[in-house]
């Protein structure tokens, strides 16, 4: 038999990746955490996320890490990382939760639904006034395959929409800008603002005072990136000030968020635990099998990640 | 000058209208009822929303009837309504607001939102199991412009979307049932139905307890139709038993919903006023200036409207 696979991860027991698996491959040396990793020199491809740091190191023969998020901070994360192929679940299932996600505090947002559900509390019938979908403008940051399917499915529902990533991309019926220099450009024209950017070194604390200054006064943001995004304070004081008019959060900084962390009770904040996309096997496994066959028969990876650029 | 232009709509003041269709039209003898009719005999086309029944046939030389709806159920209760030509709008800018409305809660259902909103008020991070978008089945009730708009939008998003209408229609990627006899199928098979049909005397009352007890247990009830579609007494009972968990009400019987309705303080109603789809001068302007033109040089009028169909 080929070498063990290691399923490393605390939120979910790999029952049905053991399945999917299986299924395809045949019988096969599967280890999670919860029934114990045995020998972990048998260790040949590690499904992992969130892994303890320096605990991919002890797997002395390892050939592959798959994460099993599309964001791989979780394991540039270890300075103990082995130095052996990275790659990452790439998911439509994820992606289309994703854009569910973004779509539903979009909506939120625009058809002012907070303001009808205190009419209604209230007992009173009350038509607000309406704005245009050509007036709403969107910016969703990060243009990978999440930021694309996000941007693709605003623009068909008629919102003017435009994506923001580091290097040029191009996405039919969304405006693009690129670069540190169209930040701003980007910002101002924005209403909506949907973060699903990698987290790196160059992304980190992106979402500070500087950058909620820069959009129009009462835009509405959506975190589903990274917490490592958010300079909390700055977010807490833009949504104090009005500046921010309100914020829907998948993501934070420490999670599970601590139970004293302001945002729980901040009246402007809509909290939800890390729950925009879930990783489905359903659509995450073929591309999975396909690496663990590569991996075997000495073909070239796919869905490989760059450590250097970090996605 | 040509005959006059009646505003007749008591909740909005017409003004857009008049500035519109002073700009494509050139001036006009533009009247409303705040500003009042005037000599009646001079109109020559009535735009209106509700009018209060007997008023139209007392334009003696009327010769259109633009609905400032899509609906024209509003109209055809009047039995006074006079036999000249009825068009209604039809307004992309209506037709996608719509969508939003159906979108945004058939999300809010799909996405548990409601549980997650009880886990922040108790400062709880509590991911919830997910379901798969490929198990959520929408069903939406008639497939006008606004059906098929919505079934398109669904059915984008990666949600199994089915239609029901009197008539065979085809909607590319949208399963398509019609006719009463194939309603029981289509009803069992969707977990969030949407109701965007015309109100006729065929369709008033089809959301009753029968149809409730049509869908699957749970199943979630979004009505953007007309408040006559729907039995109240037997949607209530079908909440209370928990055979349908929530609904999302646009329109009621009565408008505006009286105080005393029990909608009001339903923890599974959630009640917005009559503003799922709101008349987009903007966008429904070019039809009915079409019309004007056409009916002032003699030519064939679009949509017109078929009063014994109701549509």
């Amino acid at each position: 038999m080929a070498g063990a696979i290691a399923y490393i991860s605390r939120d979910t027991d790999g029952v049905a990746w053991n399945k999917i698996l299986t299924e395809a491959l045949g019988p096969l040396d599967f280890r999670t955490i919860a029934n114990g990793l045995g020998k972990t020199d048998d260790i040949e491809v590690a499904l992992a996320w969130k892994p303890e740091p320096g605990l991919l190191a002890t797997f002395k023969n390892l050939r592959m890490i798959v994460s099993l998020g599309m964001g791989v901070d979780h394991l540039l994360a270890d300075d103990k990382l082995p130095h052996v192929a990275i790659t990452r679940i790439m998911d439509d299932g994820l992606v289309g939760q994703m854009s569910e996600y973004a779509l539903y505090w979009g909506l939120w947002h625009h058809r002012d639904i907070e303001r009808y559900a205190a009419s209604q509390r209230a007992k009173k019938w009350k038509p607000e006034e309406f704005v245009d979908t050509i007036d709403r403008r969107i910016g969703i940051m990060g243009l990978g395959s999440i930021g694309q399917d996000t941007s693709r499915k605003f623009a068909a529902l008629g919102f003017p929409t435009a994506g923001w990533s580091r290097t040029a991309k191009t996405v039919p019926g969304v405006e693009t800008f690129h670069g540190r220099d169209s930040l701003a450009m980007f910002l101002g024209r924005t209403n909506i603002l949907v973060n699903v950017l990698p987290l790196t070194r160059e992304t980190r604390g992106l979402l500070d005072k500087t950058l909620f200054a820069a959009l129009p006064k009462g835009s509405f943001v959506i975190n589903m990136g990274r917490g490592g995004h958010v300079v909390d304070e700055d977010l807490l004081a833009a949504l104090n000030s009005g500046q921010i008019s309100g914020a829907a959060l998948d993501v934070f900084n420490v999670e599970p968020l601590p139970p004293n962390h302001p945002y729980w009770a901040h009246p402007k904040v809509h909290i939800t635990p890390h729950m925009a996309g879930y990783t489905n096997p359903r659509t995450a496994s073929p591309g999975v099998i396909e690496n663990i066959k590569r991996l075997r028969s000495g073909r070239e990876l796919i869905h490989r990640v760059d450590p250097k650029t970090g996605y």
